[in-house]
């Protein structure tokens, strides 16, 4: 830890957040169980396997275009167990109120939650309510914590352990378009009208993926700190590299638009509905068609593949022929995303 | 809902909070596994069961006499847990950080989690960490959900399904030292030192209980509300009645004398290390015997039985003679008190 006190950036899921996450919660909550590391941890119940994820949302602000605090809230804790290879069953749900938030507000986000619920298939079976004094938080903050079941020759999607040269890097549709949504709403940008979160609980779609792919070989949801994060994670300190095509990554015209006006690289920016899987390439093809099928993934594309060459790194080739590399978000790019 | 906004009660886990989660959470997320309406939810893995449950912590101050917020925050899901009748086994810790929060308060913080979590045998497996701005929340909030295997033998603990006639009530010690703590800590009172809160895991103590007696009927822990919300809980719309016997109930002089001071009635205050148990009369004083071997429990006592007069309702002997109701806590006593 460089600094004395705690900043944004510890936040941001990039860079200070991994600091952080190894400097403090790894060295003293050390176990096998947390040293997993994915968004999920995996547990022996009863000779099966149950995936365990916790998470706290505090987006700001709570209502906007494509979702609210509630539904990110559902959609973020199962995919977090849909991409351990789980099928999610059960969700917590803590919240922690503000004194003065009008009911109306917590009814709309709590009819949200029962709604995204409903669609994912997932039952909240167990809550918490907490009220802090005006001023003392920011309106409501909803933990989400969710358990799902999973099949044991899933068992190590997370861990990025079979990953091979060769095996080619897909995503469901395109990047940027949760964090340009928060964004354009949180500075009252009016040319942003056309841009929505892609917030959405994937569980249904990964689950067609496993029907046409059983080697799938890992999958990550990319949620802060975009797919450059998630990208540099599965390649450091390993023996393979990865390349990146810039042209196969679909971005929306607006969200390219307002990342050029604002300085943001789409690639760092936030997803809340958005996949990425590496599969053998025989049958790449295959996922992108069945993720087609659905609304979820009607834009996906195979954006990459795994190389020998640069172990540990990650290679974007831009559109115009030259390299830049992929690297974790340092410091905080937009507090409160999700 | 009476109020358009929502107030500080809702939060009180008395009268307003029951009413919130009636009226919005159980309406609008209803399914089988939410109503079984204890702390924990019980969900079938397997062939197996688990416990699982979720509470956010967010008590002022940070730091107090016999504890700190991390130390909570593990104590309260392992006590939520245990009195389902599980063996609690695994947390995860969601941790929602005010910017600028000093790195060393937050590493006391994460020693002490750690510290309880070794203590209870509970391992935390998953985490998640959000900053938000400064003034955005106060210092640190926690929210720690937590995972246990539950006996199928146990199933109906929580329930309170088993209860009888002649069934004997049990507490393993004092009460309203926790609320106590903290009311004294805010209010800087210097009368108050002697007082410390009782915050701790009791789940060891709880597995001693078990094997005394196989036919434990109910366990709750008396967190906000203190032991008469819990007591009042259990015996709604119930065709069985509860007599409580103030003289048997442990209460610490110092935190009588600061109650009085303040007016509070420790009956409802909150407690963190206390445990309601309700077991048949045969086996009341074998329980009182092995709770009084622990730390947890050396002031343990029978407190009172279940009977059939006034079904629905608590009676309290007062020291001099008199009678006063059970009710659950209306409004709110003492805010952020966990």
């Amino acid at each position: 830890m460089k600094s004395k006190n705690i900043l944004l950036g510890h936040g941001s899921g990039g860079k200070l957040t991994s600091e952080l996450i190894e400097s403090l919660f790894f060295k003293h909550f050390d176990n096998d169980l947390l040293q997993q590391q994915g968004d999920s941890s995996v547990l022996p119940v009863d000779g099966g396997l149950i995936s365990f994820t916790t998470d706290s949302f505090v987006v700001d602000p709570l209502f906007f275009p494509g979702g609210n605090i509630g539904k990110l809230a559902v959609a973020g804790t199962v995919n977090d167990l849909a991409v351990s290879g789980a099928k999610p069953l059960w969700l917590s749900a803590g919240f922690i109120i503000e004194e003065g938030l009008p009911y109306s507000d917590l009814e709309k986000i709590v009819v949200s939650m029962a709604r995204e619920a409903e669609n994912a298939g997932v039952k909240i079976v167990t809550g918490d309510t907490k009220v802090v004094d005006k001023g003392k938080c920011d309106k409501i903050f909803i933990n989400t914590s969710g358990i799902g079941l999973l099949p044991g020759e899933r068992r190590d999607i997370s861990s990025g352990k079979k990953i091979k040269k060769g095996d080619k890097i897909i995503i469901n549709g395109s990047i940027g378009d949760h964090g340009m949504t928060i964004m354009g709403k949180r500075k009252d940008l009016n040319i942003s009208t056309d841009i929505s979160s892609d917030c959405a609980s994937l569980n249904k779609m990964i689950e067609k993926v496993f029907k046409v792919c059983n080697d799938v070989k890992f999958m990550r949801d990319a949620t802060r700190g975009g797919i450059s994060t998630v990208l540099s994670e599965i390649v450091k300190n390993k023996d393979f590299g990865i390349n990146i095509y810039e042209e196969a990554v679909p971005v929306h015209e607006s969200v390219k638009g307002l990342c050029e006006m604002l300085g943001f690289d789409p690639f760092y920016v936030a997803n809340e509905g958005k996949v990425i899987i590496i599969a053998p390439a025989r049958d790449a093809e295959k996922i992108v068609e069945v993720l087609k099928t659905t609304r979820e993934g009607k834009e996906a594309a195979v954006i990459g593949e795994i190389c020998d060459e640069h172990p540990g790194k990650g290679w974007i080739t831009t559109t115009i022929g030259g390299r830049r590399i992929i690297d974790v978000l340092a410091g905080e790019q937009l507090p409160r995303i999700c």
